[in-house]
């Protein structure tokens, strides 16, 4: 049994910090790296492929909307190509740090709005993954575990890595419970270590109105935005490690 | 006898056009291409490598200060690294939207202030070449004939093309003449096409008061954003065509 | 007879230019000034307040969505209050140019998606109301005639003017007919102009299928980003002066 | 005896938070609001602007180089008149928000690279100076004691602040030390909170090589972004009223 741990990083902008990524690094085996449209600069790109290299956690670009103030959480309308634009542009340049660092891009993870419209919109997804086929075919797809974005890049011949979010509550069927309702978002690490045990060793979740819901999932999301990330990034790990459970980068887990 | 003739493209953003792209890209053998920080956008960049490879016009990187206001005009203080960083970034993105059309980076010319500053300061240029080098040694840097910068990449080893402005007036010590100085920027087109012709056969320039001054040019720069730019750039290929002058791309000029 | 005359100006940026203001200067009675957010700068206010100010045009604010990139035209996610925040911050900049100038902000016209939202979306309604009535409730808010958010304002106490588009088809309803119609867009200046001036004389159009729809407007919208908008603008002036109106300012229409 | 005590404040931005502000704002008597350029955006502008006037600090506009990367610490090369645009855009911006909230603009202290250019260069100087004149003739400047844009502004009829700084050492022309030479920058709060009561007190500090220098100031400056900042601001208000200086707005302190 094997498991991917990502988390999102690089997202600081000049003067401005952003998460806790020295610590975080530690602990996740791929990174989802900002690449300067919703946060992070050169800078902060060049620093973020470096310390990834040293602790040996594999790269990918984490391309959002062009809209530092939204942070990339906001949709933008969109003329059609231009989503497919935003992503080649961003995977490029996050790629071209990986080069001059001597190593290669494993995946691409959209961010935040981008993320979830392509879960659930078709033309957003179509974009996306034009994007990675055309960039570069080998790049892996990080998508949300039973999302229409998933079936799609698999039917396409893409890499794709299902993902699954152990502090988040889903619900009966399948889907991940709304930020808005009670319960919806765990904080305990011990919980979220033990829910991240669960999903890897039995394929499930238990869903908020108690349900067992079957998630195939290829790496694990980490937060790394919350209050002590790196203690939930602990206990998930000390959670799989109980379990028998190997964290890996997801190109070790996903075929090719 | 050969040259290649190279104009900045790609320069419009969202809304905003600038430039005379289309008719432009019928004349020249090399495009340099904005990047997203002084000008260009996703859309635009994209638009102008398809066309581009349409017209069999060679692709390069056009990177420039992250100063949209300012057009990359004015140079910015930097950390140590940071203009590499920019240099990656831009080259990245670019040559992501050369690969997905199946084309290669040819070149790489900074722009503006950052052009201007790495032809004769040291630490800048350093840092263009690292930056090249690191990303993609086979890429050609497009630096000012007789600049310190220019001499740097080619000591390390770098493809370099030296570039010459038949529409800029030369002093006698082989610089440029200041635009402020009269006569300093050429409009007539007949005049500009001689000069063309002039630098290519002879190897040289008739420098603002009188003296013949060598110049050694592997490209021509020509500039889009004045009026009728493109009946300058007739008038260059018509005076180096009469010249017996072939144009070719630059990675047909400059050895490998 | 009178009616205001306004026209979107100032939003050229750096060294882009949009637009062809110094020719629409002349035949319009109230700018709409952008206030650099969608587009405009600096320097762009100052000299484009100028010039209002030269030609005895009013000022107005025309705030936009934080969205140069899509040019205010794609509706952004907000939180609450981040409407009206955009807007007092857009006024107050604006406002100070006038002032440096020595006259006063006439009024305010949301730009592009903004405009729309605030048209029909109650809550995006209540901020930009909310706005105007904080910041100076001596400013005249520009919103669609018929639209909920003229009715919203008039209730609380704003003057408004009512906004209609010689250019653009009415449906029976009094709706502006979508874009994408066929016919949805006039563009001869001569039925510009003769549609203009039934506006103001009749207080009706003939709307796209052929009813009489009643359209109180106090002001009519000038597209400046057409082909040969100083034509229309012409040709608008011509009509409305055969017709007996008169072009004011819509403070000296609208009652405070 | 009394002084001012200002400090940056409201230099977030979207989901980034830097500073201390919470904190910081119940020891200071002038808060410096960023303006959106360097620094800040209409929510924290409006939200620091409240929280301003709920604590009884009064508000200044701390405007900035349009550069959000570099945060306002580099010069930027500008265009005769640019500069005024820039202050004239970003007082309107934080005056809207002032008054909105029912209170005036005290002061304005420009940020970063634009407030030591404007305290030595002549240029800079007399366009910071015509933004506050044309503005708002009431509105203090803030500059650096014993500089020439606080001579220029005085001369030219404006407020002036003169402000001071107990954590950074002084020559002995008093000039403030070059923050690379050791001992320029003072951490120690005991330390800096005894120099601010002594400038206060005897209007002189003892430079960084011994000597007595006389020191005129209305205002000093308490740096937000140190570890711990609030501790400085306690420990300078508790030196200040342990000398028996009270701490005011600077409104009330600089003649009108």
């Amino acid at each position: 049994m094997r498991i991917d741990l990502n988390c999102d990083m690089g997202e600081s902008f000049g003067a401005y910090t952003i998460g806790d990524d020295d610590r975080i690094m530690l602990w996740i085996s791929s990174a989802n790296i900002a690449c300067g449209f919703h946060g992070g600069d050169p800078r902060v790109m060049d620093h973020t492929v470096a310390m990834a290299k040293k602790h040996q956690v594999a790269v990918g670009a984490h391309p959002g909307y062009p809209d530092r103030l939204g942070f990339g959480r906001r949709r933008l309308e969109t003329f059609s190509g231009e989503i497919r634009g935003y992503m080649v542009y961003q995977m490029g340049a996050l790629a071209a740090f990986a080069r001059v660092h001597g190593i290669r891009l494993q995946h691409v993870k959209p961010h935040g709005a981008l993320y979830n419209l392509a879960a659930s919109d078709e033309r957003t997804a179509e974009e996306v993954i034009a994007a990675v086929r055309s960039f570069d075919p080998e790049v892996i797809l990080v998508t949300l575990a039973g999302s229409l974005c998933g079936e799609m890049a698999a039917e396409a011949g893409l890499r794709v890595a299902h993902e699954a979010f152990p502090d988040r509550a889903y619900q009966s069927d399948g889907q991940l419970a709304p930020r808005s309702l009670p319960g919806a978002v765990i904080r305990d690490p011990e919980v979220i270590g033990a829910r991240a045990a669960k999903l890897v060793t039995s394929g499930a979740v238990t869903s908020i109105d108690g349900q067992e819901v079957a998630i195939k999932a290829d790496t694990l999301c980490l937060h790394g935005d919350v209050p002590d990330a790196w203690k939930v990034a602990r206990a998930i790990r000390e959670g799989l490690a109980a379990a028998g459970v190997e964290v890996l980068p997801m190109s070790m887990i996903c075929g090719s």
